[in-house]
């Protein structure tokens, strides 16, 4: 296999692209001129390197000249330490800060679980998740969020995590909550599934 | 315009028919037998004289033989008179009852409210409603459930009954409440709304 | 089943239309004047008896104080009589009139042959094609242009028609042609599928 | 502007990529190992060095160890020198290629041009085009295929290359010819358009 096919194939590696999409990328790079793909090239080498994770909440953060090993928001001691904010993703991270509805501190579990999953302790971070979760409880944890999507490798995940965390939580009289399910931007009642209207319902205010 | 052609134009005004589906349906018509088109006109002539709108929550109901002017919901006892539901339409109406969830009774306001609407109070059957409140009062309504579609015309129409009912409900401490907000299902948070995410996080349990 | 119900089913019959929007049909007839639905089921009931059905060509045509059994194109007399078009629905001859561009005449077929279909003939109109020709062959014809979907139905219908005709048209000496292939109006070779571009290179000019 | 910043900005130039596509490769690259992200960058940086632009046909391909600084395709003696094909892209040469159909060789025009276009010559390699016939007239070309999309630009793009090549095309008696048009692979008559249906009754075989 020549390097052209062997960089399609890992361009193909990249969340959404098909083999298609995949070539373009190739061909791309060999109309654009040099200095475009080095410097992408540059970065893509280096990013790892200037890129720390996050010891306390295992976000991705770009790391300064200082030693920090903990994120901004981590490090930030203004915000609110009775609630932690359990989500899959940085980038589902990243669009409830945009809400700047929420104050507290955040924990990235790094996947979620597929249904019936053998062995769901290795796909979320688990151990670092209840190791986290003393130190928090030490300064004052109240209420833990759940925030993951409404679908079911998000349900299963929801689940999962309630029933490990009921151990630790209960006894701290630590409030375990999820986001509030109902009616979202845009939903018609006309075409509206039978859970969305039951939870409109429930919840309704 | 000859007949197929009238024909057309009135199949063009059924709800997200376009010119090319009307022909479609003419056409459709000419090759069917006669028994079909005949069985249809009957039924569309007829469908009007035998469908009641209920006096009561103005939905529609198949008369029947007695001469009950209010449909079966309405002239069922043993559902919940504490609680009146407004909706658009008689679909969303329907939509709710699948989930069998709520037990009290219904009004449709057989409308919503556009932006910037100049006679908002002919868009919905506002006199009507306000009339059937009097009775429902009576009867110990103690909350209204304003269940709309969650898009600008239904935040208008939400927002013009508050407008409007609050001076009726207070007195009486009727509370007035609508849908919860939230996760609908299938929602994943990376492509989410704030607003979705900001309800999530508001209501959440 | 209440009347609403059988109109609901009756509408569930027409082309694209399913339970959901033939449900909104019926609410719409409802919500709409009488006099709507009262010209509505008028003119159902009355287009079949207005409108011929060609004797000549098959297609539909509006009846006019005359007695004429063929449409206005199978009575024009300066339309070309050495070619004759196959199409599978009167819609297809419509779009065909609107190129301006064919000046022969029709004949509609009323169908198309599934593919594994144990009686084609029933499937279009054989019988009815078979006597037309033996006219048109008297008259002159030199040319028959099969015009049909480019799809698996539309090949499957074609190759069943070259099969029945040839043994007529080879001893006349009458061409049978089909329509050509090739890039249609915004085809991007990038996207296109191998058949389509063997087409183009085959038939380029 | 941070590294992870500026990848984006870079991953945002890529064909058919925006904002939050983009942002997910980081995040993606950030959780692969680092073997992959090295890889990649390595890849990248030396896919240009490695492949060749073929100095007759322009298209791309891997350099070998040997000095060819020609295709495969022409080197290889036993294709028609008879017929050459001019396409845009790498692409398009790579979709033709598949038909099998094809035995001549081929062109890159490296672009298209833009309708109203004020430097034509620059949007495409018309130099190293008329250069490249000089040669081929010389071995016995007798046919140029203009191969492109059939949209606006494309047809655009036909017309301008059609100007240019006339005066060379002409004298030598070289045929210059398009891929054929009609219906392509699922076209349906009555959804098509009227020139679709134009060239497929003009090319009707």
């Amino acid at each position: 296999m020549d390097n052209t096919q062997k960089l399609i194939e890992l361009f193909k590696e990249f969340p959404g692209i098909g083999p298609r999409q995949a070539k373009r990328f190739v061909y791309f790079l060999l109309t654009r001129k040099n200095g475009y793909a080095n410097e992408l090239a540059k970065l893509i080498a280096s990013i790892r390197s200037e890129v720390y994770s996050c010891e306390s909440c295992y976000r991705f953060f770009q790391k300064d000249n200082t030693e920090n090993t903990h994120c901004p928001i981590c490090r930030n001691e203004h915000r609110d330490k009775e609630t932690l904010m359990l989500v899959s993703h940085d980038v589902d991270f990243e669009n409830i800060e945009k809400t700047k509805l929420y104050n507290g501190y955040y924990f990235i579990l790094g996947g979620t679980i597929p249904i019936l999953e053998k062995n769901p302790e290795y796909k979320i971070r688990q151990k670092e998740l209840i190791a986290v979760l003393q130190t928090k409880i030490q300064s004052g944890l109240k209420e833990i969020i759940i925030a993951l999507n409404y679908n079911p490798e998000g349900e299963n995940t929801l689940s999962y995590l309630q029933h490990i965390l009921e151990p630790i939580t209960a006894p701290a009289k630590i409030k375990l909550s999820t986001l509030g399910r109902g009616l979202s931007t845009g939903t018609e009642l006309e075409y509206s599934d039978t859970d969305t209207i039951k939870n409109a319902l429930k919840n309704r205010q």
